[in-house]
This record gives C-alpha cells, structure tokens and sequence, in this order.
C-alpha cells in the first residue's frame, strides 16, 4: 500500500473509533502538511468517543475541530434517540440495515468535510468507510463515494476549476483484522480509541460495533489494548 | 406548470429569502400532507433571514426547525467571515464567482435535509436555487442537483430500498422574474422575503441579491412590498 501523495493540506473525519483512528494514521503518514481532524458532536449516545478523538488528534499534534449537529433532534436511529435501544450484533437480520444506522450521516460528514476542505485549501478529505467487516450501511460502499465524489466535482468552486476535493477511503476494501495490522504497522494509538455504541465506562462488548472489533483483534491474535 | 405530486410529506429549505418564499409557496401547492420548513443558522452575517423564515413558516402554518452549523468557523465567504467586505453587484467581474460564495452551503444544506428526511418519512426536499439569474454558484445548477440526487440514491437506506428522497427544484430554470410572477399567483409573502447578504434595518440596494431581487420586480413591473 502506497501512503504517499501530493496534497497542500488533508483532512481526516475522525470518529474515535478504531477506523478512523487508522485511517488517521495513514493521512498522517501520507501526508507531509497540514493535517486537520474533524469530529461530529452529532448528538451520539457514545460521548466518549468525541473525548477519544480529541486524544487521537492529540496524539499526532494537529488541529482538532469539534462540529456540532444535533441529528437527535430528528433521531432515526438507536445511537442518538434515547427511545430506541441499540441491539446486540446477535440481534441483527442477515442483509438488514440495523436500527444503528444514521440517516445521511456520511452525506452530512463529508459535505461539512468539503465546505472545511474548500475554505481551508486542503486538497484531500479522509474517511475510514469499510464495506466488508461493517453493518451494511449504505453510506460506507465504494458506490456512495464515487456518486460523493462527483458532488465534490461539480458542487464546488474549486471542483468546477479542475482542483475538486478528493475523498480518501483507504480502508474501504479491507477486513477488520487487515485494518489493525495496518494501525500496528503505523503505530496508531489503537489504544485510545473507542468502537462501543454506548457510553458505559467500559465497552459493552455485545452491540455489533464491539463485536466486529473483538473478531478483528481475535483474527489478528493480539490483545486489545483499548480494554486493559 | 403543474404543481402536485404523490408524496407522504416535504420538507422545504426555507432561507428567508425570496426564491425559498416561492419555492415554499410551491411546496404548500403541490404537498397536501406534512410540510416541514427547514432553516439553517450558518453564522450568516444576515440574521434578519433567520427571524424572515421564521415568519414565512409561520404564514403557511408549518413546522420549522433551524438547525445551527456554524460555518463561520472555517470562513471562505463574505457572508459568514466579518473580515471579507460583501461586494457590490457592479464590483463583479464577469463569469467569475463572488466572494459571496458559501463553500459547499448547498451540498450541507441538502445533506442535512436527506437526513431529516429519512428520519421523518419525507419524501420530497425542496430546494429554490437557480441558476439563470444567480451569482454562478456551482451548487445552484442542474448539474449539481443531478449529481447530489444520485447520492440519495446509493447513499441513503430508503434510496437503495427503492424509494430515495426526491430533490425538488421547481424554480432552478426561471427567471428572477418569473420566480415572482409565480409568487404572485400563489399568494406567497413577498413582503416577508429577505434577500439582501447585509444585516441593516433596511435592505441594502447594491449586494448582488438586492440587485437580482430589484431587477426582478422591475421586469415584472409590480412594487417590492418589503420596501415599503
């Protein structure tokens, strides 16, 4: 995998999550300038992971911008309406989409990611999107991007003059356990970051989030650090 | 033109200014169930538009939410940072795009309602851009629309189920003139509209929205009541 790319300043959507905490060692890697982190306080019930992403970002010394967009207000989705509980991974439908999902949430992620990206000049915008250990959400598949990407293309002052933003999805075709090799390899703090969809001081180790993560360590044959 | 459609509710992108009045009018003709107007607090150096779309919602009855994102943060336009003087329509250059330009407003404003939208069970998102008496906004053409429609398509769970938002866009080939005349024989609240990018008790007459809305009135003839 090639990390490199010419670029005037990248920016990383950054969860907290183990993902994104890889995806953000990769931009970090790839990228000799500027680097911006981008969090959403969209109204998740995990607050801890906003507190994670503020250490990430910490941890490799670059700008850390808090976005905040309540989506609870409308709700439609177990991680932000405290009506709706979040369910256990064993509790899911083969090829259903879990109540989990957020409506529109990578829509509404990389638009911001793109008006941040047009006003600051950074050429590239990172999302750590996967479409093969994942929920089925259909705003990680490689389809969503390429449709987002022509948006970046024709929705944009500097997409119309030839420079649109890229969107940078380096762990999209990579199973669980791939991307923790890959944060290994990058020394990403994968420690620090937090995959639970709920706030308890621990992970709940039963929503599927905690479930794809602990098969990932399983399969890798490491300890996860994150629940010493 | 016809204006009704086979729908379980709409929401509206209600900035206040006198195409989402129209459009808002449209909106209210063709929709006969729910109506949800939506507002965007974006730091706008016009918070009169705010308290206008506030008023506007309130004539038709409907529900309206203004969701805060406060985009003044990263900058990039005159409209949001206090350190960009808002041009005057004659200082354009021609086919250049002003400093006005809001980086990805639309694309951010759409992505949010697609979110609402899936939440709320409204399948249609009303949007008044045009783009033949505009200020050569990429995220105001046809292009853009089609573009962003695709990623409802593919990138929203109700969208790859078959049925995905339909992004509305009944004004986006008229001209300034035509959009009032429309106003007109639906009884819109032209008076309520605000168009002008200042904050002044008045509108200010030479930013390029006074300049298209005054230019419009003229062609048509008839009094602009918010002047009065």
């Amino acid at each position: 995998m090639k990390f490199t790319h010419t670029s005037n300043g990248s920016l990383v959507i950054l969860s907290g999550g183990l993902d994104s905490t890889v995806c953000m060692a990769i931009a970090r890697k790839a990228e000799s300038g500027n680097l911006v982190a981008v969090t959403f306080d969209y109204g998740q019930k995990a607050r801890v992971e906003i507190d994670r992403a503020a250490q990430i970002a910490g941890h490799y010394g670059c700008e850390h911008i808090v976005v905040a967009l309540d989506v609870s207000r409308w709700g439609g989705s177990s991680l932000v309406d405290p009506g709706l509980e979040i369910p256990s991974a064993d509790q899911g439908q083969q090829g259903s989409i879990p109540n989990t999902y957020v409506p529109a949430r990578n829509i509404i992620f990389l638009s911001v990611a793109l008006g941040i990206c047009e006003a600051r000049d950074l050429s590239h915008a990172y999302i750590g999107v996967n479409s093969l250990d994942y929920s089925g959400y259909p705003d990680c598949r490689p389809e969503f991007i390429e449709a987002f990407s022509k948006v970046a293309r024709v929705g944009q002052k500097r997409g119309i003059e030839g420079n649109p933003v890229s969107i940078v999805t380096p762990l999209i075709s990579m199973s669980k356990a791939e991307i923790i090799e890959v944060g290994q390899q990058l020394n990403a703090p994968l420690g620090l970051s937090w995959s639970c969809y709920n706030n308890f001081s621990a992970p709940c180790g039963t929503c599927e989030s905690c479930y794809l993560r602990s098969k990932g360590f399983s399969q890798v044959g490491i300890e996860d650090e994150s629940l010493i």
